[in-house]
């Protein structure tokens, strides 16, 4: 973060119908629709890390994006993680999975490990952090810090998120007066607590989302350790503004992350998408930076 | 269900270290190590399918097992679904997926619809129904009812898991007096009621721990019309007893699904691997059908 003075994360969730004209041009005219569709995403995600790369510290590639194109997503993702370490950003693979026992371990080989086969290993996607669901309760959890410790890997478990639903369940009161993000919460600093390094954060971060601000100073409070990843800036509606409470142990305590803002920059600005992204992210690196280094 | 006398769901979940001899036999020495793995999946599943697919009404993809092998992982999910189609199985995939808006839009095209490219569309998954996760809220569901309902299929929502961490979150009391399940419990019933069928049920449905015997009369008054899918049977301790709950609106209110117990039930008589996977199933369907239909 000191090196590039930025606390940005750069959201990859490609659209295939909204991909920037310069990729669909990249791409050859054989395989099948998918192969296709998976190169485009492909490119598309290449050209995006060339012009806003430079101006964050990390990607969250959004795993639906991918999926939705079947195995030649998986390809497509596979690359586009490879592409970003490349770069040497780190890699948040946004996939909010969680489930119990072998297949919360089964999900944590596929994005944080790799997979052994009677054919050899079957490498894992190597990202260097993954999103994960808490509502299946600690037992869900435990194989994925397992197998982030095991890796020198990180964990953001969503705590309070970024959508108005987010008032459902997350914010419901519970019969000791905390809310369930903050039962959550306490979860979160539990599981780190057996991994706070040396400038005292945690290897289990949470998502919590730019536009619950006013629930920034409690979390924090209950999560002192916790690395929190921010979206909801720019489309979702947040400013960035009030986000000191995420930045209290320090410019790496909270991570700002943006997808649309970066990507569609050019659909508002009309101009050309790389030069439009760079831009809209240095502005966005500059004002985080200025306000929360 | 009357026609096969069977409300069993073949869970599969395959480990690529545990798969029947007889599958690694037939996977030729080709490819990858990720493409051989996966070839190798898909004929244990299509092994399984055709020992113990008859005695079952629907089929449940783990896809934690098959996303653990990447691309080629993916590849042998769709062949299982396809599989499955073809013998005249319900196709759950269990994904549990939960995310905002076009993220969640983007999964529900995944599991169930299709996804529009500039190249022509990419098919989905094509399953029957999916399992999602609620703690995002109402809003992060709506898309997955929107594509479920589109393609007549339907969900699974996680209201009661049958993990012992199902306690630190969804066994929370709120304020009011109920608990985080009985909130969820309600979302289900809201979301499936502009949907219920002549059979009084409805195309939104509830995931709900066999293990949780204890929870389900309360679950089931508060979701009459919801689908319950009964995870947690043999290997995770449940005996099938005291689900007279989940059938209270006839025979197809619930759904008892068996993964290792069907799967690795050689492990346990000794028999061949096919043999005793139909005789396990055989046996928990006419406990079940006898008991509940």
């Amino acid at each position: 973060m000191a090196e590039r003075r930025s606390q940005i994360v750069l959201g990859i969730d490609p659209d295939p119908m909204r991909l920037w004209p310069r990729a669909l041009a990249m791409v050859q005219a054989r395989g099948t629709v998918a192969e296709r569709a998976g190169r485009a995403v492909s490119a598309h995600c290449r050209l995006l890390l060339e012009a806003a790369g430079s101006e964050c510290v990390a990607v969250k590639p959004q795993v639906a994006c991918f999926e939705q194109l079947g195995a030649p997503g998986w390809s497509a993702l596979a690359e586009v993680v490879a592409d970003a370490a490349r770069r040497g950003l780190v890699v948040i693979a946004d996939a909010k999975r969680g489930d119990i026992d072998i297949s919360a371990a089964a999900y944590a080989r596929a994005f944080l490990r790799g997979t052994p086969t009677p054919f050899g290993d079957v490498e894992g996607l190597g990202a260097d952090a993954l999103t994960v669901n808490p509502l299946l309760g600690r037992d869900s959890l435990a194989p994925f810090v397992e197998a982030a410790r095991a890796t020198g890997a990180g964990l953001f478990v969503l705590t309070r998120t970024s959508n108005p639903g987010a008032a459902d369940l997350q914010d419901r009161e519970l019969a000791d007066g905390e809310s369930v993000s903050d039962a959550v919460a306490r979860i979160v600093a539990e599981l780190g607590r057996p991994a706070i390094g040396a400038r005292g954060l945690a290897d289990v971060g949470a998502v919590v989302g730019a536009t619950a601000a006013g629930h920034l100073a409690r979390l924090r409070a209950a999560m002192p350790a916790a690395v929190m990843l921010l979206p909801g800036i720019g489309a979702q509606g947040a400013s960035g503004e009030g986000l000191e409470a995420a930045f209290a142990p320090g410019p790496a305590g909270g991570l700002v992350s943006a997808s649309r803002t970066i990507a569609d920059a050019h659909e508002r600005d009309g101009g050309d998408p790389a030069r439009s992204a760079a831009a809209s992210a240095r502005r966005l690196r500059e004002l985080v930076w200025e306000r929360y280094a």
